[in-house]
């Protein structure tokens, strides 16, 4: 790195000064080495900022200075994209501090939706990120090419779909009576809140209020699920319906295996957690039992896509059957679609794994979906993903088991939820010590960041070493 | 099958009538066509017979006809080495109805390991049972053959070890003071329970007076180890050892992958599983707390070898605080060797699993693993019962909580004891309603020979399909 800063991008750069330089290429100089490193310091950046500013004493209602356990808590939970929380959004926090926390939403689903599909693409188009970077370095043309141009589109719509949600959830606020400003600032936050999967409700009385209210659930289900199923997901589809008008082809015959995989995978879980769900708190007095029948199925619809993360339950989530606090754990587990607002080990990773059992009991050489062929080398990504998330979520349970009282139900369930980033509760997370916030911080940054950054980063890994007959592979982790 | 019954075998089967001779064609047929059912038809009809035995009013101490529910569930618990019972074995059941369950015990121990042995010789060969058995009826001379002297070996090498079990803890009864005629019985009873992992217990008071005895307990770690090592294992070291004057090599050199594999991970996990649960139960008033520090050492031993899977504890497992609960279900999951009287989805397929994860992570192209490579088809039997097993346990789980009020906590550790054939309770079994003692009898029988069956006739069936490189692969399941 021996150029004069001068000749660097020209103008745009020419007013940084000395320490800004050495900043921007140690930044560079990991970029290049390890892109899964720089995402993990990103992350724990933005989170120190969130923290210390939830720290000021303007941050809370009541003017006091919040603890640094809650402060780190709730920025990690924001950022994260989680929504588990140990103190009330709606009432704890200043404006100021609802603003902070939903700076930190924005940033942090912006962050893990782009992160996470630059890695993927680097992954998926078997071109190195850190060639692509050196490339972008060397030819000092637009830096970062091609991925500047992903993070503008998954900017832009982010941006669109919050609005649209704005636009519809705004007027619904307005009708139950709330001002204009209230209305506004609510239905942008839930808007943000909902997209980015993000789990904070600034609403007073909470949701259970709307758990009737087919205006403010559809939205909140079709929000949720378009967050969660990934931005390349998003993308393909998208694509595709803008290629249509040059093909007679089926628009979906186009979609990647990833897509299909993704979205087949997570209808067929959202359809089965509805059903299971339903089957279970029918009858319970302190869920569904005092429901109309159409309300009864509406909550249905917003669990299924609940635990897939947004976690905006509209029923007392600590009421709910161990059956079906048990259900809830293995399909948070599983999570949302690759490089999406979601946490868990992906669905992709879940298809996977089962079309490797099938195979397995067919007798098949070849684990093959959607006339594609998945490799080995993917079947061991995937084992690897759901390996160690598996790990992740096992110590934190034996950890916050042993220094709480808590019983195994609750704790594997506020843990699983952390781990996923779903941010659903059974109540126990206010009620932690310290140490088991600061447990439930870590698994949170762990699930967020850990998954996604470690499939990429084995995955370029193993691309280095070996070449193999060219077949498709879906997105892991 | 047009030939005259009085051709095959001579004299042996010269005394067979006609229906018998059907039976045994009938038997015949399946054995060629499907190894794994005859295997699984093998285990129900023992265990309807057993709790046709249990079911006489003369095998309960009060002379009361035992309900149907609980004839069953013991028959269950014997047959597959559980050990989980719904009544004291010492007090309910008269002298007839705990010989019944001992004849159970051995029936089940020995079939499985002749079974599981019998299965992992035709994978391990690369010889499909079903051509070796009809190589053996084309022949007509020793009927199954090599089969038969595997199951020789199988039954000579058991009550070799049951024998010395026997010499060693008959003594011990004696000096505390008991008669010559129960402490042969209670000396040959909890022989045959340690070397099967049977997990049953005939002593009045339990096992908890032997909580700092050396003398019963180093027998019972040692036999409860090579009862759950694995037949294959045994066979390969007896082996190694007989051969070794012909060679100048070490004796461990000449071992399989699988026995190495075996061996170290089951030392790894009963090392973890001594320091982890001496860590976490060291000053709980209600387990170690009143022990002397010796008892504590030997009480931990003991505890290490229990999850793999002999179910016998010296100290109460009721009692044992929850995180130590949570690692004892990991434990028990992964359970013994395969071929063993040990359940679970196997050592062998846990280090599979993470051997996997390790080429993963250093970006390795194969599996190695003592200077062998593993196949990337051995990881996927390993991913499909590992998976399998979790679904199990997963659906077991869910349908115990549903008719039960019991929490997540009690309900995972006896369906995974169940699963796993380990036999260790948190104290819930006996008050289940019969339905959820019909939940832990199906997972018994489905742990007990599911994963042993699946995993022969999935890799069975694979290897007619795949002409592959020559490699070595340890057994799964
Ligand atoms: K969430
Ligand atoms: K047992």
């Amino acid at each position: 790195m021996a150029q004069a800063p001068a000749t660097r991008d020209g103008v745009r750069w020419g007013a940084l000064s000395g320490p800004l330089w050495r900043a921007r290429d140690w930044v560079d100089d990991v970029a290049r080495r390890s892109p899964a490193r720089l995402a993990l310091l990103v992350f724990a950046a933005i989170i120190a900022v969130v923290t210390a500013l939830l720290s000021l004493p303007v941050a809370t209602a009541s003017g006091q200075r919040a603890p640094f356990a809650d402060a780190l808590f709730t920025a990690v939970s924001a950022v994260c994209v989680t929504g588990l929380v140990t103190v009330d959004t709606a009432t704890y926090w200043s404006g100021f501090g609802q603003v902070v926390i939903l700076v930190g939403i924005k940033i942090g689903g912006l962050g893990v939706m782009t992160l996470a599909s630059i890695l993927g693409l680097a992954v998926s188009r078997r071109i190195g990120l850190t060639q692509k970077m050196l490339a972008a370095t060397e030819t000092k043309t637009t830096r970062l090419g091609e991925v500047g141009t992903l993070i503008r589109a998954v900017v832009v719509a982010s941006l669109v779909i919050e609005a649209v949600l704005t636009l519809i959830l705004f007027p619904r606020f307005l009708t139950i009576g709330e001002s204009i400003g209230s209305a506004l600032w609510h239905g942008f936050f839930m808007s943000l809140s909902i997209f980015n999967n993000a789990g904070f409700v600034v609403l007073p009385d909470g949701l259970t209020p709307f758990v009737g209210d087919w205006w403010f659930c559809l939205p909140l289900i079709v929000g949720t699920a378009v967050g969660a199923i990934g931005f390349p997901v998003i993308l393909d589809i998208s694509r595709s319906v803008r290629n249509r008008r040059y093909g007679q082809r089926a628009v979906w015959r186009r979609w990647s295996l990833h897509t299909k995989l993704s979205l087949v995978t997570y209808a067929a879980l959202a359809a089965a957690t509805a059903v299971a769900i339903a089957v279970m708190e029918w009858t319970n007095p302190d869920t569904f039992g005092p429901l109309a029948v159409h309300e009864r199925i509406l909550a249905s619809l917003v669990q299924s896509v609940n635990p897939r993360s947004s976690g905006l339950a509209t029923i007392d989530v600590g009421e709910m059957r161990e059956a079906s606090w048990f259900v809830t754990d293995a399909l948070m587990f599983v999570g949302g679609g690759s490089a999406s607002t979601a946490g868990g080990i992906k669905v992709s990773t879940f298809a996977v794994l089962v079309l490797a059992i099938v195979a397995e009991a067919r007798g098949d050489r070849d684990i093959e979906a959607f006339g594609r062929r998945i490799g080995s080398t993917t079947v061991r990504l995937a084992v690897s993903v759901a390996f160690l998330g598996a790990t992740l979520v096992g110590v934190g349970a034996l950890l916050l088991l042993a220094v709480t009282d808590f019983h195994l139900d609750v704790v594997l369930f506020e843990v699983i939820s952390a781990f996923a980033t779903v941010g659903l509760s059974t109540g126990i997370t206010p009620e932690l010590p310290d140490s088991g916030k600061y447990i439930l911080s870590a698994l949170m940054f762990a699930g967020r960041t850990g998954t996604m950054t470690m499939a990429a980063a084995l995955a370029l890994r193993q691309r280095r070493r070996v070449i193999r007959m060219p077949n498709e592979r879906p997105v892991i982790g």
